[in-house]
């Protein structure tokens, strides 16, 4: 069968290993995995409760208006309905969004270093993405994008901005006052929408970072979108939030399918944005998490990027493939992130004292076996 | 945001009235559902089990490879692993065999009164589709089907074929030589790919039916899909199977989001799959319901079409949307199909034997009320 060029160069989105995956690999039981930015307090236990009440009806259909879900974030968000709707994790929501606002041979802007899913959901729907350099210090140059929006945007046909903010996996973030310069150029325009991913947006420390709701409030072209997979530790249901003008939400409740978000998501989602003692308790174990990686990476002499996020990204000075592979068999998984353009750095997340303590541990080993690149 | 014209004027799917929403709307606690097609016998309790033994690691991302499903699909169906594929739910698979092989302005083919994910599919990826009428009986035309590709598939850059065999909502099928017909004509043909929806592959009663599988080993275009929605009791979960060519495999999961189908999904699909108990009751269940509707309806004096799924659609000579409505307020949601092409038809799925009574009492009480259409 003939098939489009971008679909068959595709490269598709490269998860972290899983464990069972490395368990049969590799031969081995015990294995701790830092590599998705999943929660290590494991599921909030409302949730569970909620997901425990509802498994007896899974052969009925989900709601397909997320009735309840949607009132629960229309209550936090102090939002009408019809500016929220749901996907099966946020990932899709940028995948539908590509798909209703760009036509083939269009565009979407984002920064370099950004979640890979923006770009190959884009090039399946034969749209092109423009990339503008960070800034020293791994950092998204919103006046860059900015600037780049005003030379390229017509002749480009650019119609989406993905910012993601705080950023995977640098773990940078954009502060405030770069937002309002960047929204004072391009806030209520009419020809692009401009979506805020803030999957981490829980974890920020930064005194000078904003989530973006009271813009999307403020402007007509302002998206966020939140997941439920980090802070909220619902990875294997698949929820991501998002909030946006009635019109993108109108449109993305009639382009995706009618049961895109099953039951169980639904019914956990709503109890794990009520559950605050399981969010505070993961905040407090991330901050702590990050703080040791810190010290152990400065006392391994290798450097590290100060993270808003659950996970630190830290440069091994050393060719990335061999020590992840050294580091499996020591059962520990990590993230290479090469697909983003970094041949030497690792991503590792945040787990519990005793996960965070193994992998340095194991880094230590690696680090011992492997020198540093000439 | 200028959009294209097909989003704009898209109609989404509109699914069977859930429970919740009829109860609000309409204040009553005690409601039927025979809208959906659902498992009237619940959950396979060994998919429950499974079910109950993942929630626990919920906080972690689904095996983005299927191993264990694909694995076992690959078994059941004796087919190599990578000639099978999964989605969140099948509507997802057709979504993206759409976008994968039909350029905007190329087309697909499909009967009349198919199942309207195919259309709306193609719509939102500005694709047009082709509809052939049905033969009397309301079954599916193939030989006009072939005649037509024939005439327009050139012309009309005709891509993919959709057969759902048995169709919902007419409940008619294929005969397998009218399949071995369309096979001789398009079969090995490199430029169009023909997919076998087989939702309700495993209620059929029809002795001269035959499932697509042999078809799509002998066959280098054929493609079969199967739910876990139905005779499997999952619907909930959202979990659609795939058999087809290795290229189509592998531009799937290029394109699929990593983690469309969740975590317990994949577990409770690997476990429903092998509850043969749960599988007879559910046909024995499905059958004894179909004869006893036959029976009613046949007393009720309204015409029906003979059913190889497990729902029965018949005309009830009324304009449909009084008759449903005054069946929400006796607590019984049934399914009006307006929306492919049929005016004064219901569709009614197979419940367990007192909800079968209730829907036909209240169907009685309904005709009695209101009369039938001069």
């Amino acid at each position: 069968m003939k098939v489009s060029p971008e679909i068959l160069n595709l490269i598709p989105y490269k998860p972290g290993k899983p464990i069972s995956e490395t368990q049969r690999e590799y031969g081995i039981s015990k294995v701790y995995k830092l590599a998705s930015n999943e929660n290590p307090l494991g599921v909030s236990p409302k949730a569970l409760e909620a997901v425990n009440q509802a498994v007896s009806r899974l052969n009925l259909y989900p709601d397909p208006t997320f009735y309840d879900l949607v009132g629960k974030v229309s209550e936090l968000w102090q939002l009408p309905r019809n500016k929220i709707t749901i996907g099966n994790g946020s990932d899709e929501l940028f995948d539908l969004l590509i798909r209703i606002y760009c036509e083939p041979g269009e565009g979407i802007i984002t920064t370099e270093a950004a979640f890979s899913a923006y770009p190959i959901s884009a090039q399946a729907a034969r749209v092109k993405t423009h990339v503008v350099p960070m800034k020293p210090g791994l950092k998204t140059d919103l006046a860059a994008m900015s600037e780049y929006l005003k030379k390229n945007r017509e002749k480009d046909k650019i119609r989406l901005v993905f910012i993601p903010n705080p950023n995977n996996p640098t773990g940078t973030y954009v502060p405030a006052p770069e937002v309002d310069a960047f929204l004072k150029d391009w806030g209520n325009h009419d020809e692009i929408l401009i979506i805020f991913d803030e999957a981490y947006t829980e974890f920020v420390r930064a005194k000078d970072y904003r989530p973006a709701l009271d813009d999307m409030r403020r402007y007509s072209n302002v998206i966020v979108t939140r997941t439920m997979s980090k802070i909220f530790g619902l990875a294997g249901l698949r929820v991501g939030l998002m909030a946006g003008p009635e019109q993108a939400v109108d449109l993305i409740n009639r382009v995706r399918k009618p049961f895109n978000v099953n039951e169980l998501a639904q019914v956990a989602a709503v109890a794990a944005l009520q559950d605050s003692d399981f969010i505070r308790r993961t905040i407090e174990i991330t901050w702590q998490g990050l703080d040791y990686f810190y010290k152990e990476l400065q006392k391994l002499g290798v450097p590290y990027v100060e993270s808003q996020g659950n996970f630190v990204l830290f440069d091994t000075e050393r060719d990335v493939m061999p020590v992840f592979e050294s580091l499996l068999r020591r059962g520990v998984i990590l993230r290479p992130v090469l697909n983003y353009g970094f041949k030497t750095h690792l991503r590792m997340s945040v787990g519990l004292p005793e996960e965070n303590e193994a992998a340095i541990k194991a880094l230590r080993d690696v680090f011992q076996e492997i020198p540093k690149r000439k």
